[in-house]
């Protein structure tokens, strides 16, 4: 009597990780100084210097009792407030502590949010090109995945279709900017645009739409720009925030789901956040983590690598004749592949240990997406590299 | 679009919650000294030194993009291979990593164990008494829980019963030992009437029937005795343990969930896992507590305060005339009440500032539960309360 369910969804492997072992392997063979593996969005820059202090002060200044103690089910109160207040100076928001949720990163802020509000059947709409493991998390929260088809123009949304798409059944949008994998921004033009269309439907049904925003990049924008705070564009937001780009922590699983006080059912939500926790057995994310991350939440990594990066590569893939946006933020780029399969395109790129990932599981097929938080001498050395590539396999 | 269904658990409100904030608020006008707080199984012992001592040292050690970096979807395999290590050499057991998954303690432990092996509608078998979280564990991977009624002798289980319990729609049966609330130790003699049991029925339906056994108490037994090890008799058991209890973590979420290799999907089950924990975008605890867990496997946080707390309490309680079986192991002793409604009974026990939790929700109505993971002093000065209630009130 083994869960069918979980079962086959073994049989389908993710291609990211796939591609990953395949690197790993080569690595293995070759060095893994020689394998340009562009595969998987692990920073490189290490944790600020004072959040390891902040987690030294805390294991020599409090009891370990006090320290590594439950947390309440709805989250460390000091931490919540520090949170609330953090992102009202920052965005000018007037969040409490009981607006706050900390979750174990933004994949569990998100599976919480559509927990609490997709009842099952439910549509939830994205945008492509769109973070691939969304359709588990709306899938296994009982919803239906909808994805609106990208705009490769300039990675915006492309509304029409949009507004065709948002139906009755519609509980949730789920949006990701600054988006993985284009690297896009998406302008407070395009969240106005976003946040009239989903009000006049809500009226139009007579019932709430969330607005599910996925930030775990909200600080990684470049050219000193910012990315508009998509709360503040519309009330039924539910923010879901993760610490593991913002302060290199991905393994740490820390971050927090922030519901918009303007939302009728702010805290009901987060109340429902720690009910939905006990189902799946989650609980809060660690007591310590909560506490060092919550003395440092202005911080960041130094990002200026993930720019330089940027930069390098956008330069070569045009110059090379890559159509190809250029990012505004993350650590990813999104060129279009040189033949209308990019799987085959990446298949190609492999034989000369560049490992690219082809973008038909993020809905955008053609394309392919590079993870460029890596080292910069690394990124050099792949510039000729791609350069050989396109020119001996597809003349270019 | 509110979810209906965790807005609905909103109101039934856990009583040792509630109760645990009757005494907060006691204690705010009385000081928290004169409450005689027993409802909590919060662990009052700090964690052992070598546990912050390894902490320290990966932070030192480490390079933070390594040490906070993405742990892989089944764990950190050092990991994994430690804790197969020692389970082997402590139990005489055969765990490859392959048979460990890593968990956010014993809570996500048992919700992974229930979604991999009980399909929606499946029944699953516990014993009273039963920790109440078991409801919403069951629930909500869609099982339903049937309740085995008490042995109130021993606290050991009525096999008769059980038996008669164990129909073909069950997929698993879920056991506690060391358990809470009874503080009862199973015997191997009850584990191995219960394998039979087990066997005979899975035999005579045709199917396999898991045996979750959640472990958080398992170092925790007196008078120098041990839990002998339930997977040991039973090949389909899934090992749910955590580091809560035995290191005095319990807000650090880490624990495991370890397959009996002698179980033909014990690999497939862990993977199985993997996938479960994206769907609730759990994923993996924290890689920090990973690896500081995995250096102090063996340690335990010093257990001889719950010893004496047990025996002073035991001692007391027999003496006013309680009836009460000595726990073996835990930190919980389990009293029946000098009334039938022991929530009347714990009702009044409050207004002498003795918080005491009724143990209807722990399948076991008449019976109470007291916590005594508290200072050795402040059992001794609520002794003498608790002579003077059982006085005033029960004559006795």
């Amino acid at each position: 009597m083994i869960v069918r369910r979980y079962k086959e969804m073994l049989e389908e492997k993710s291609v990211i990780r796939t591609l990953s072992e395949i690197a790993a392997k080569r690595a293995e063979k070759i060095g893994k100084e020689n394998v340009f593996d562009y595969s998987l969005g692990n920073p490189s820059v290490p944790a600020p210097a004072a959040f390891t202090e902040a987690v030294s002060s805390l294991l020599s200044e409090k009891d370990a009792t006090q320290l590594h103690g439950y947390s309440p089910t709805l989250g460390i109160p000091s931490v919540k407030a520090r949170i609330a207040a953090s992102l009202n100076q920052r965005f000018g928001m007037h969040y409490g502590p009981e607006h706050i949720f900390p979750a174990s990163a933004a994949a569990a802020a998100i599976a919480h949010a559509l927990r609490a509000v997709v009842e099952p059947g439910d549509e939830v709409l994205t945008i492509a090109p769109f973070f691939p493991e969304y359709r588990p998390y709306v899938e296994l929260a009982g919803g239906v995945l909808k994805v609106v088809p990208p705009d490769t123009g300039a990675f915006q949304i492309d509304f029409e279709t949009f507004a065709s798409m948002l139906g009755p059944k519609v509980a949730a949008v789920l949006i990701n900017t600054p988006n993985n994998p284009s690297g896009a921004v998406y302008s407070a033009e395009t969240l106005r645009r976003l946040a009239r269309i989903m009000t006049e439907k809500s009226e139009e049904y007579g019932h709430d739409i969330f607005l599910i925003s996925d930030e775990p990049y909200r600080e990684i924008v470049f050219d000193g720009k910012e990315q508009p705070y998509v709360s503040s564009f519309y009330a039924n937001t539910i923010a879901c925030y993760s610490f593991s780009k913002s302060l290199s922590l991905p393994g740490e699983r820390i971050g927090y789901l922030a519901v918009n006080p303007a939302c009728p059912d702010a805290a009901l939500i987060v109340n429902m956040c720690g009910q939905i926790s006990r189902g799946i057995g989650h609980n809060c994310p660690s007591s310590l983590m909560q506490l060092a991350v919550a003395r440092v939440l202005d911080r960041t990594a130094d990002f200026t690598v993930y720019e330089r990066n940027r930069n390098l590569l956008y330069d070569c893939l045009k110059e090379i004749g890559f159509e190809v946006v250029k990012p505004q933020g993350t650590f990813y780029i999104f060129p279009k592949a040189l033949e209308e399969d990019a799987v085959a395109f990446c298949q190609k790129a492999l034989e000369y240990d560049l490992v690219l990932v082809p973008a038909d599981s993020f809905g955008c097929p053609g394309y392919f997406r590079m993870a460029y938080c890596i080292e910069t001498e690394k990124v050099e050395r792949s510039l000729p590299v791609l350069r050989r590539f396109a020119r001996e396999v597809y003349g270019k």
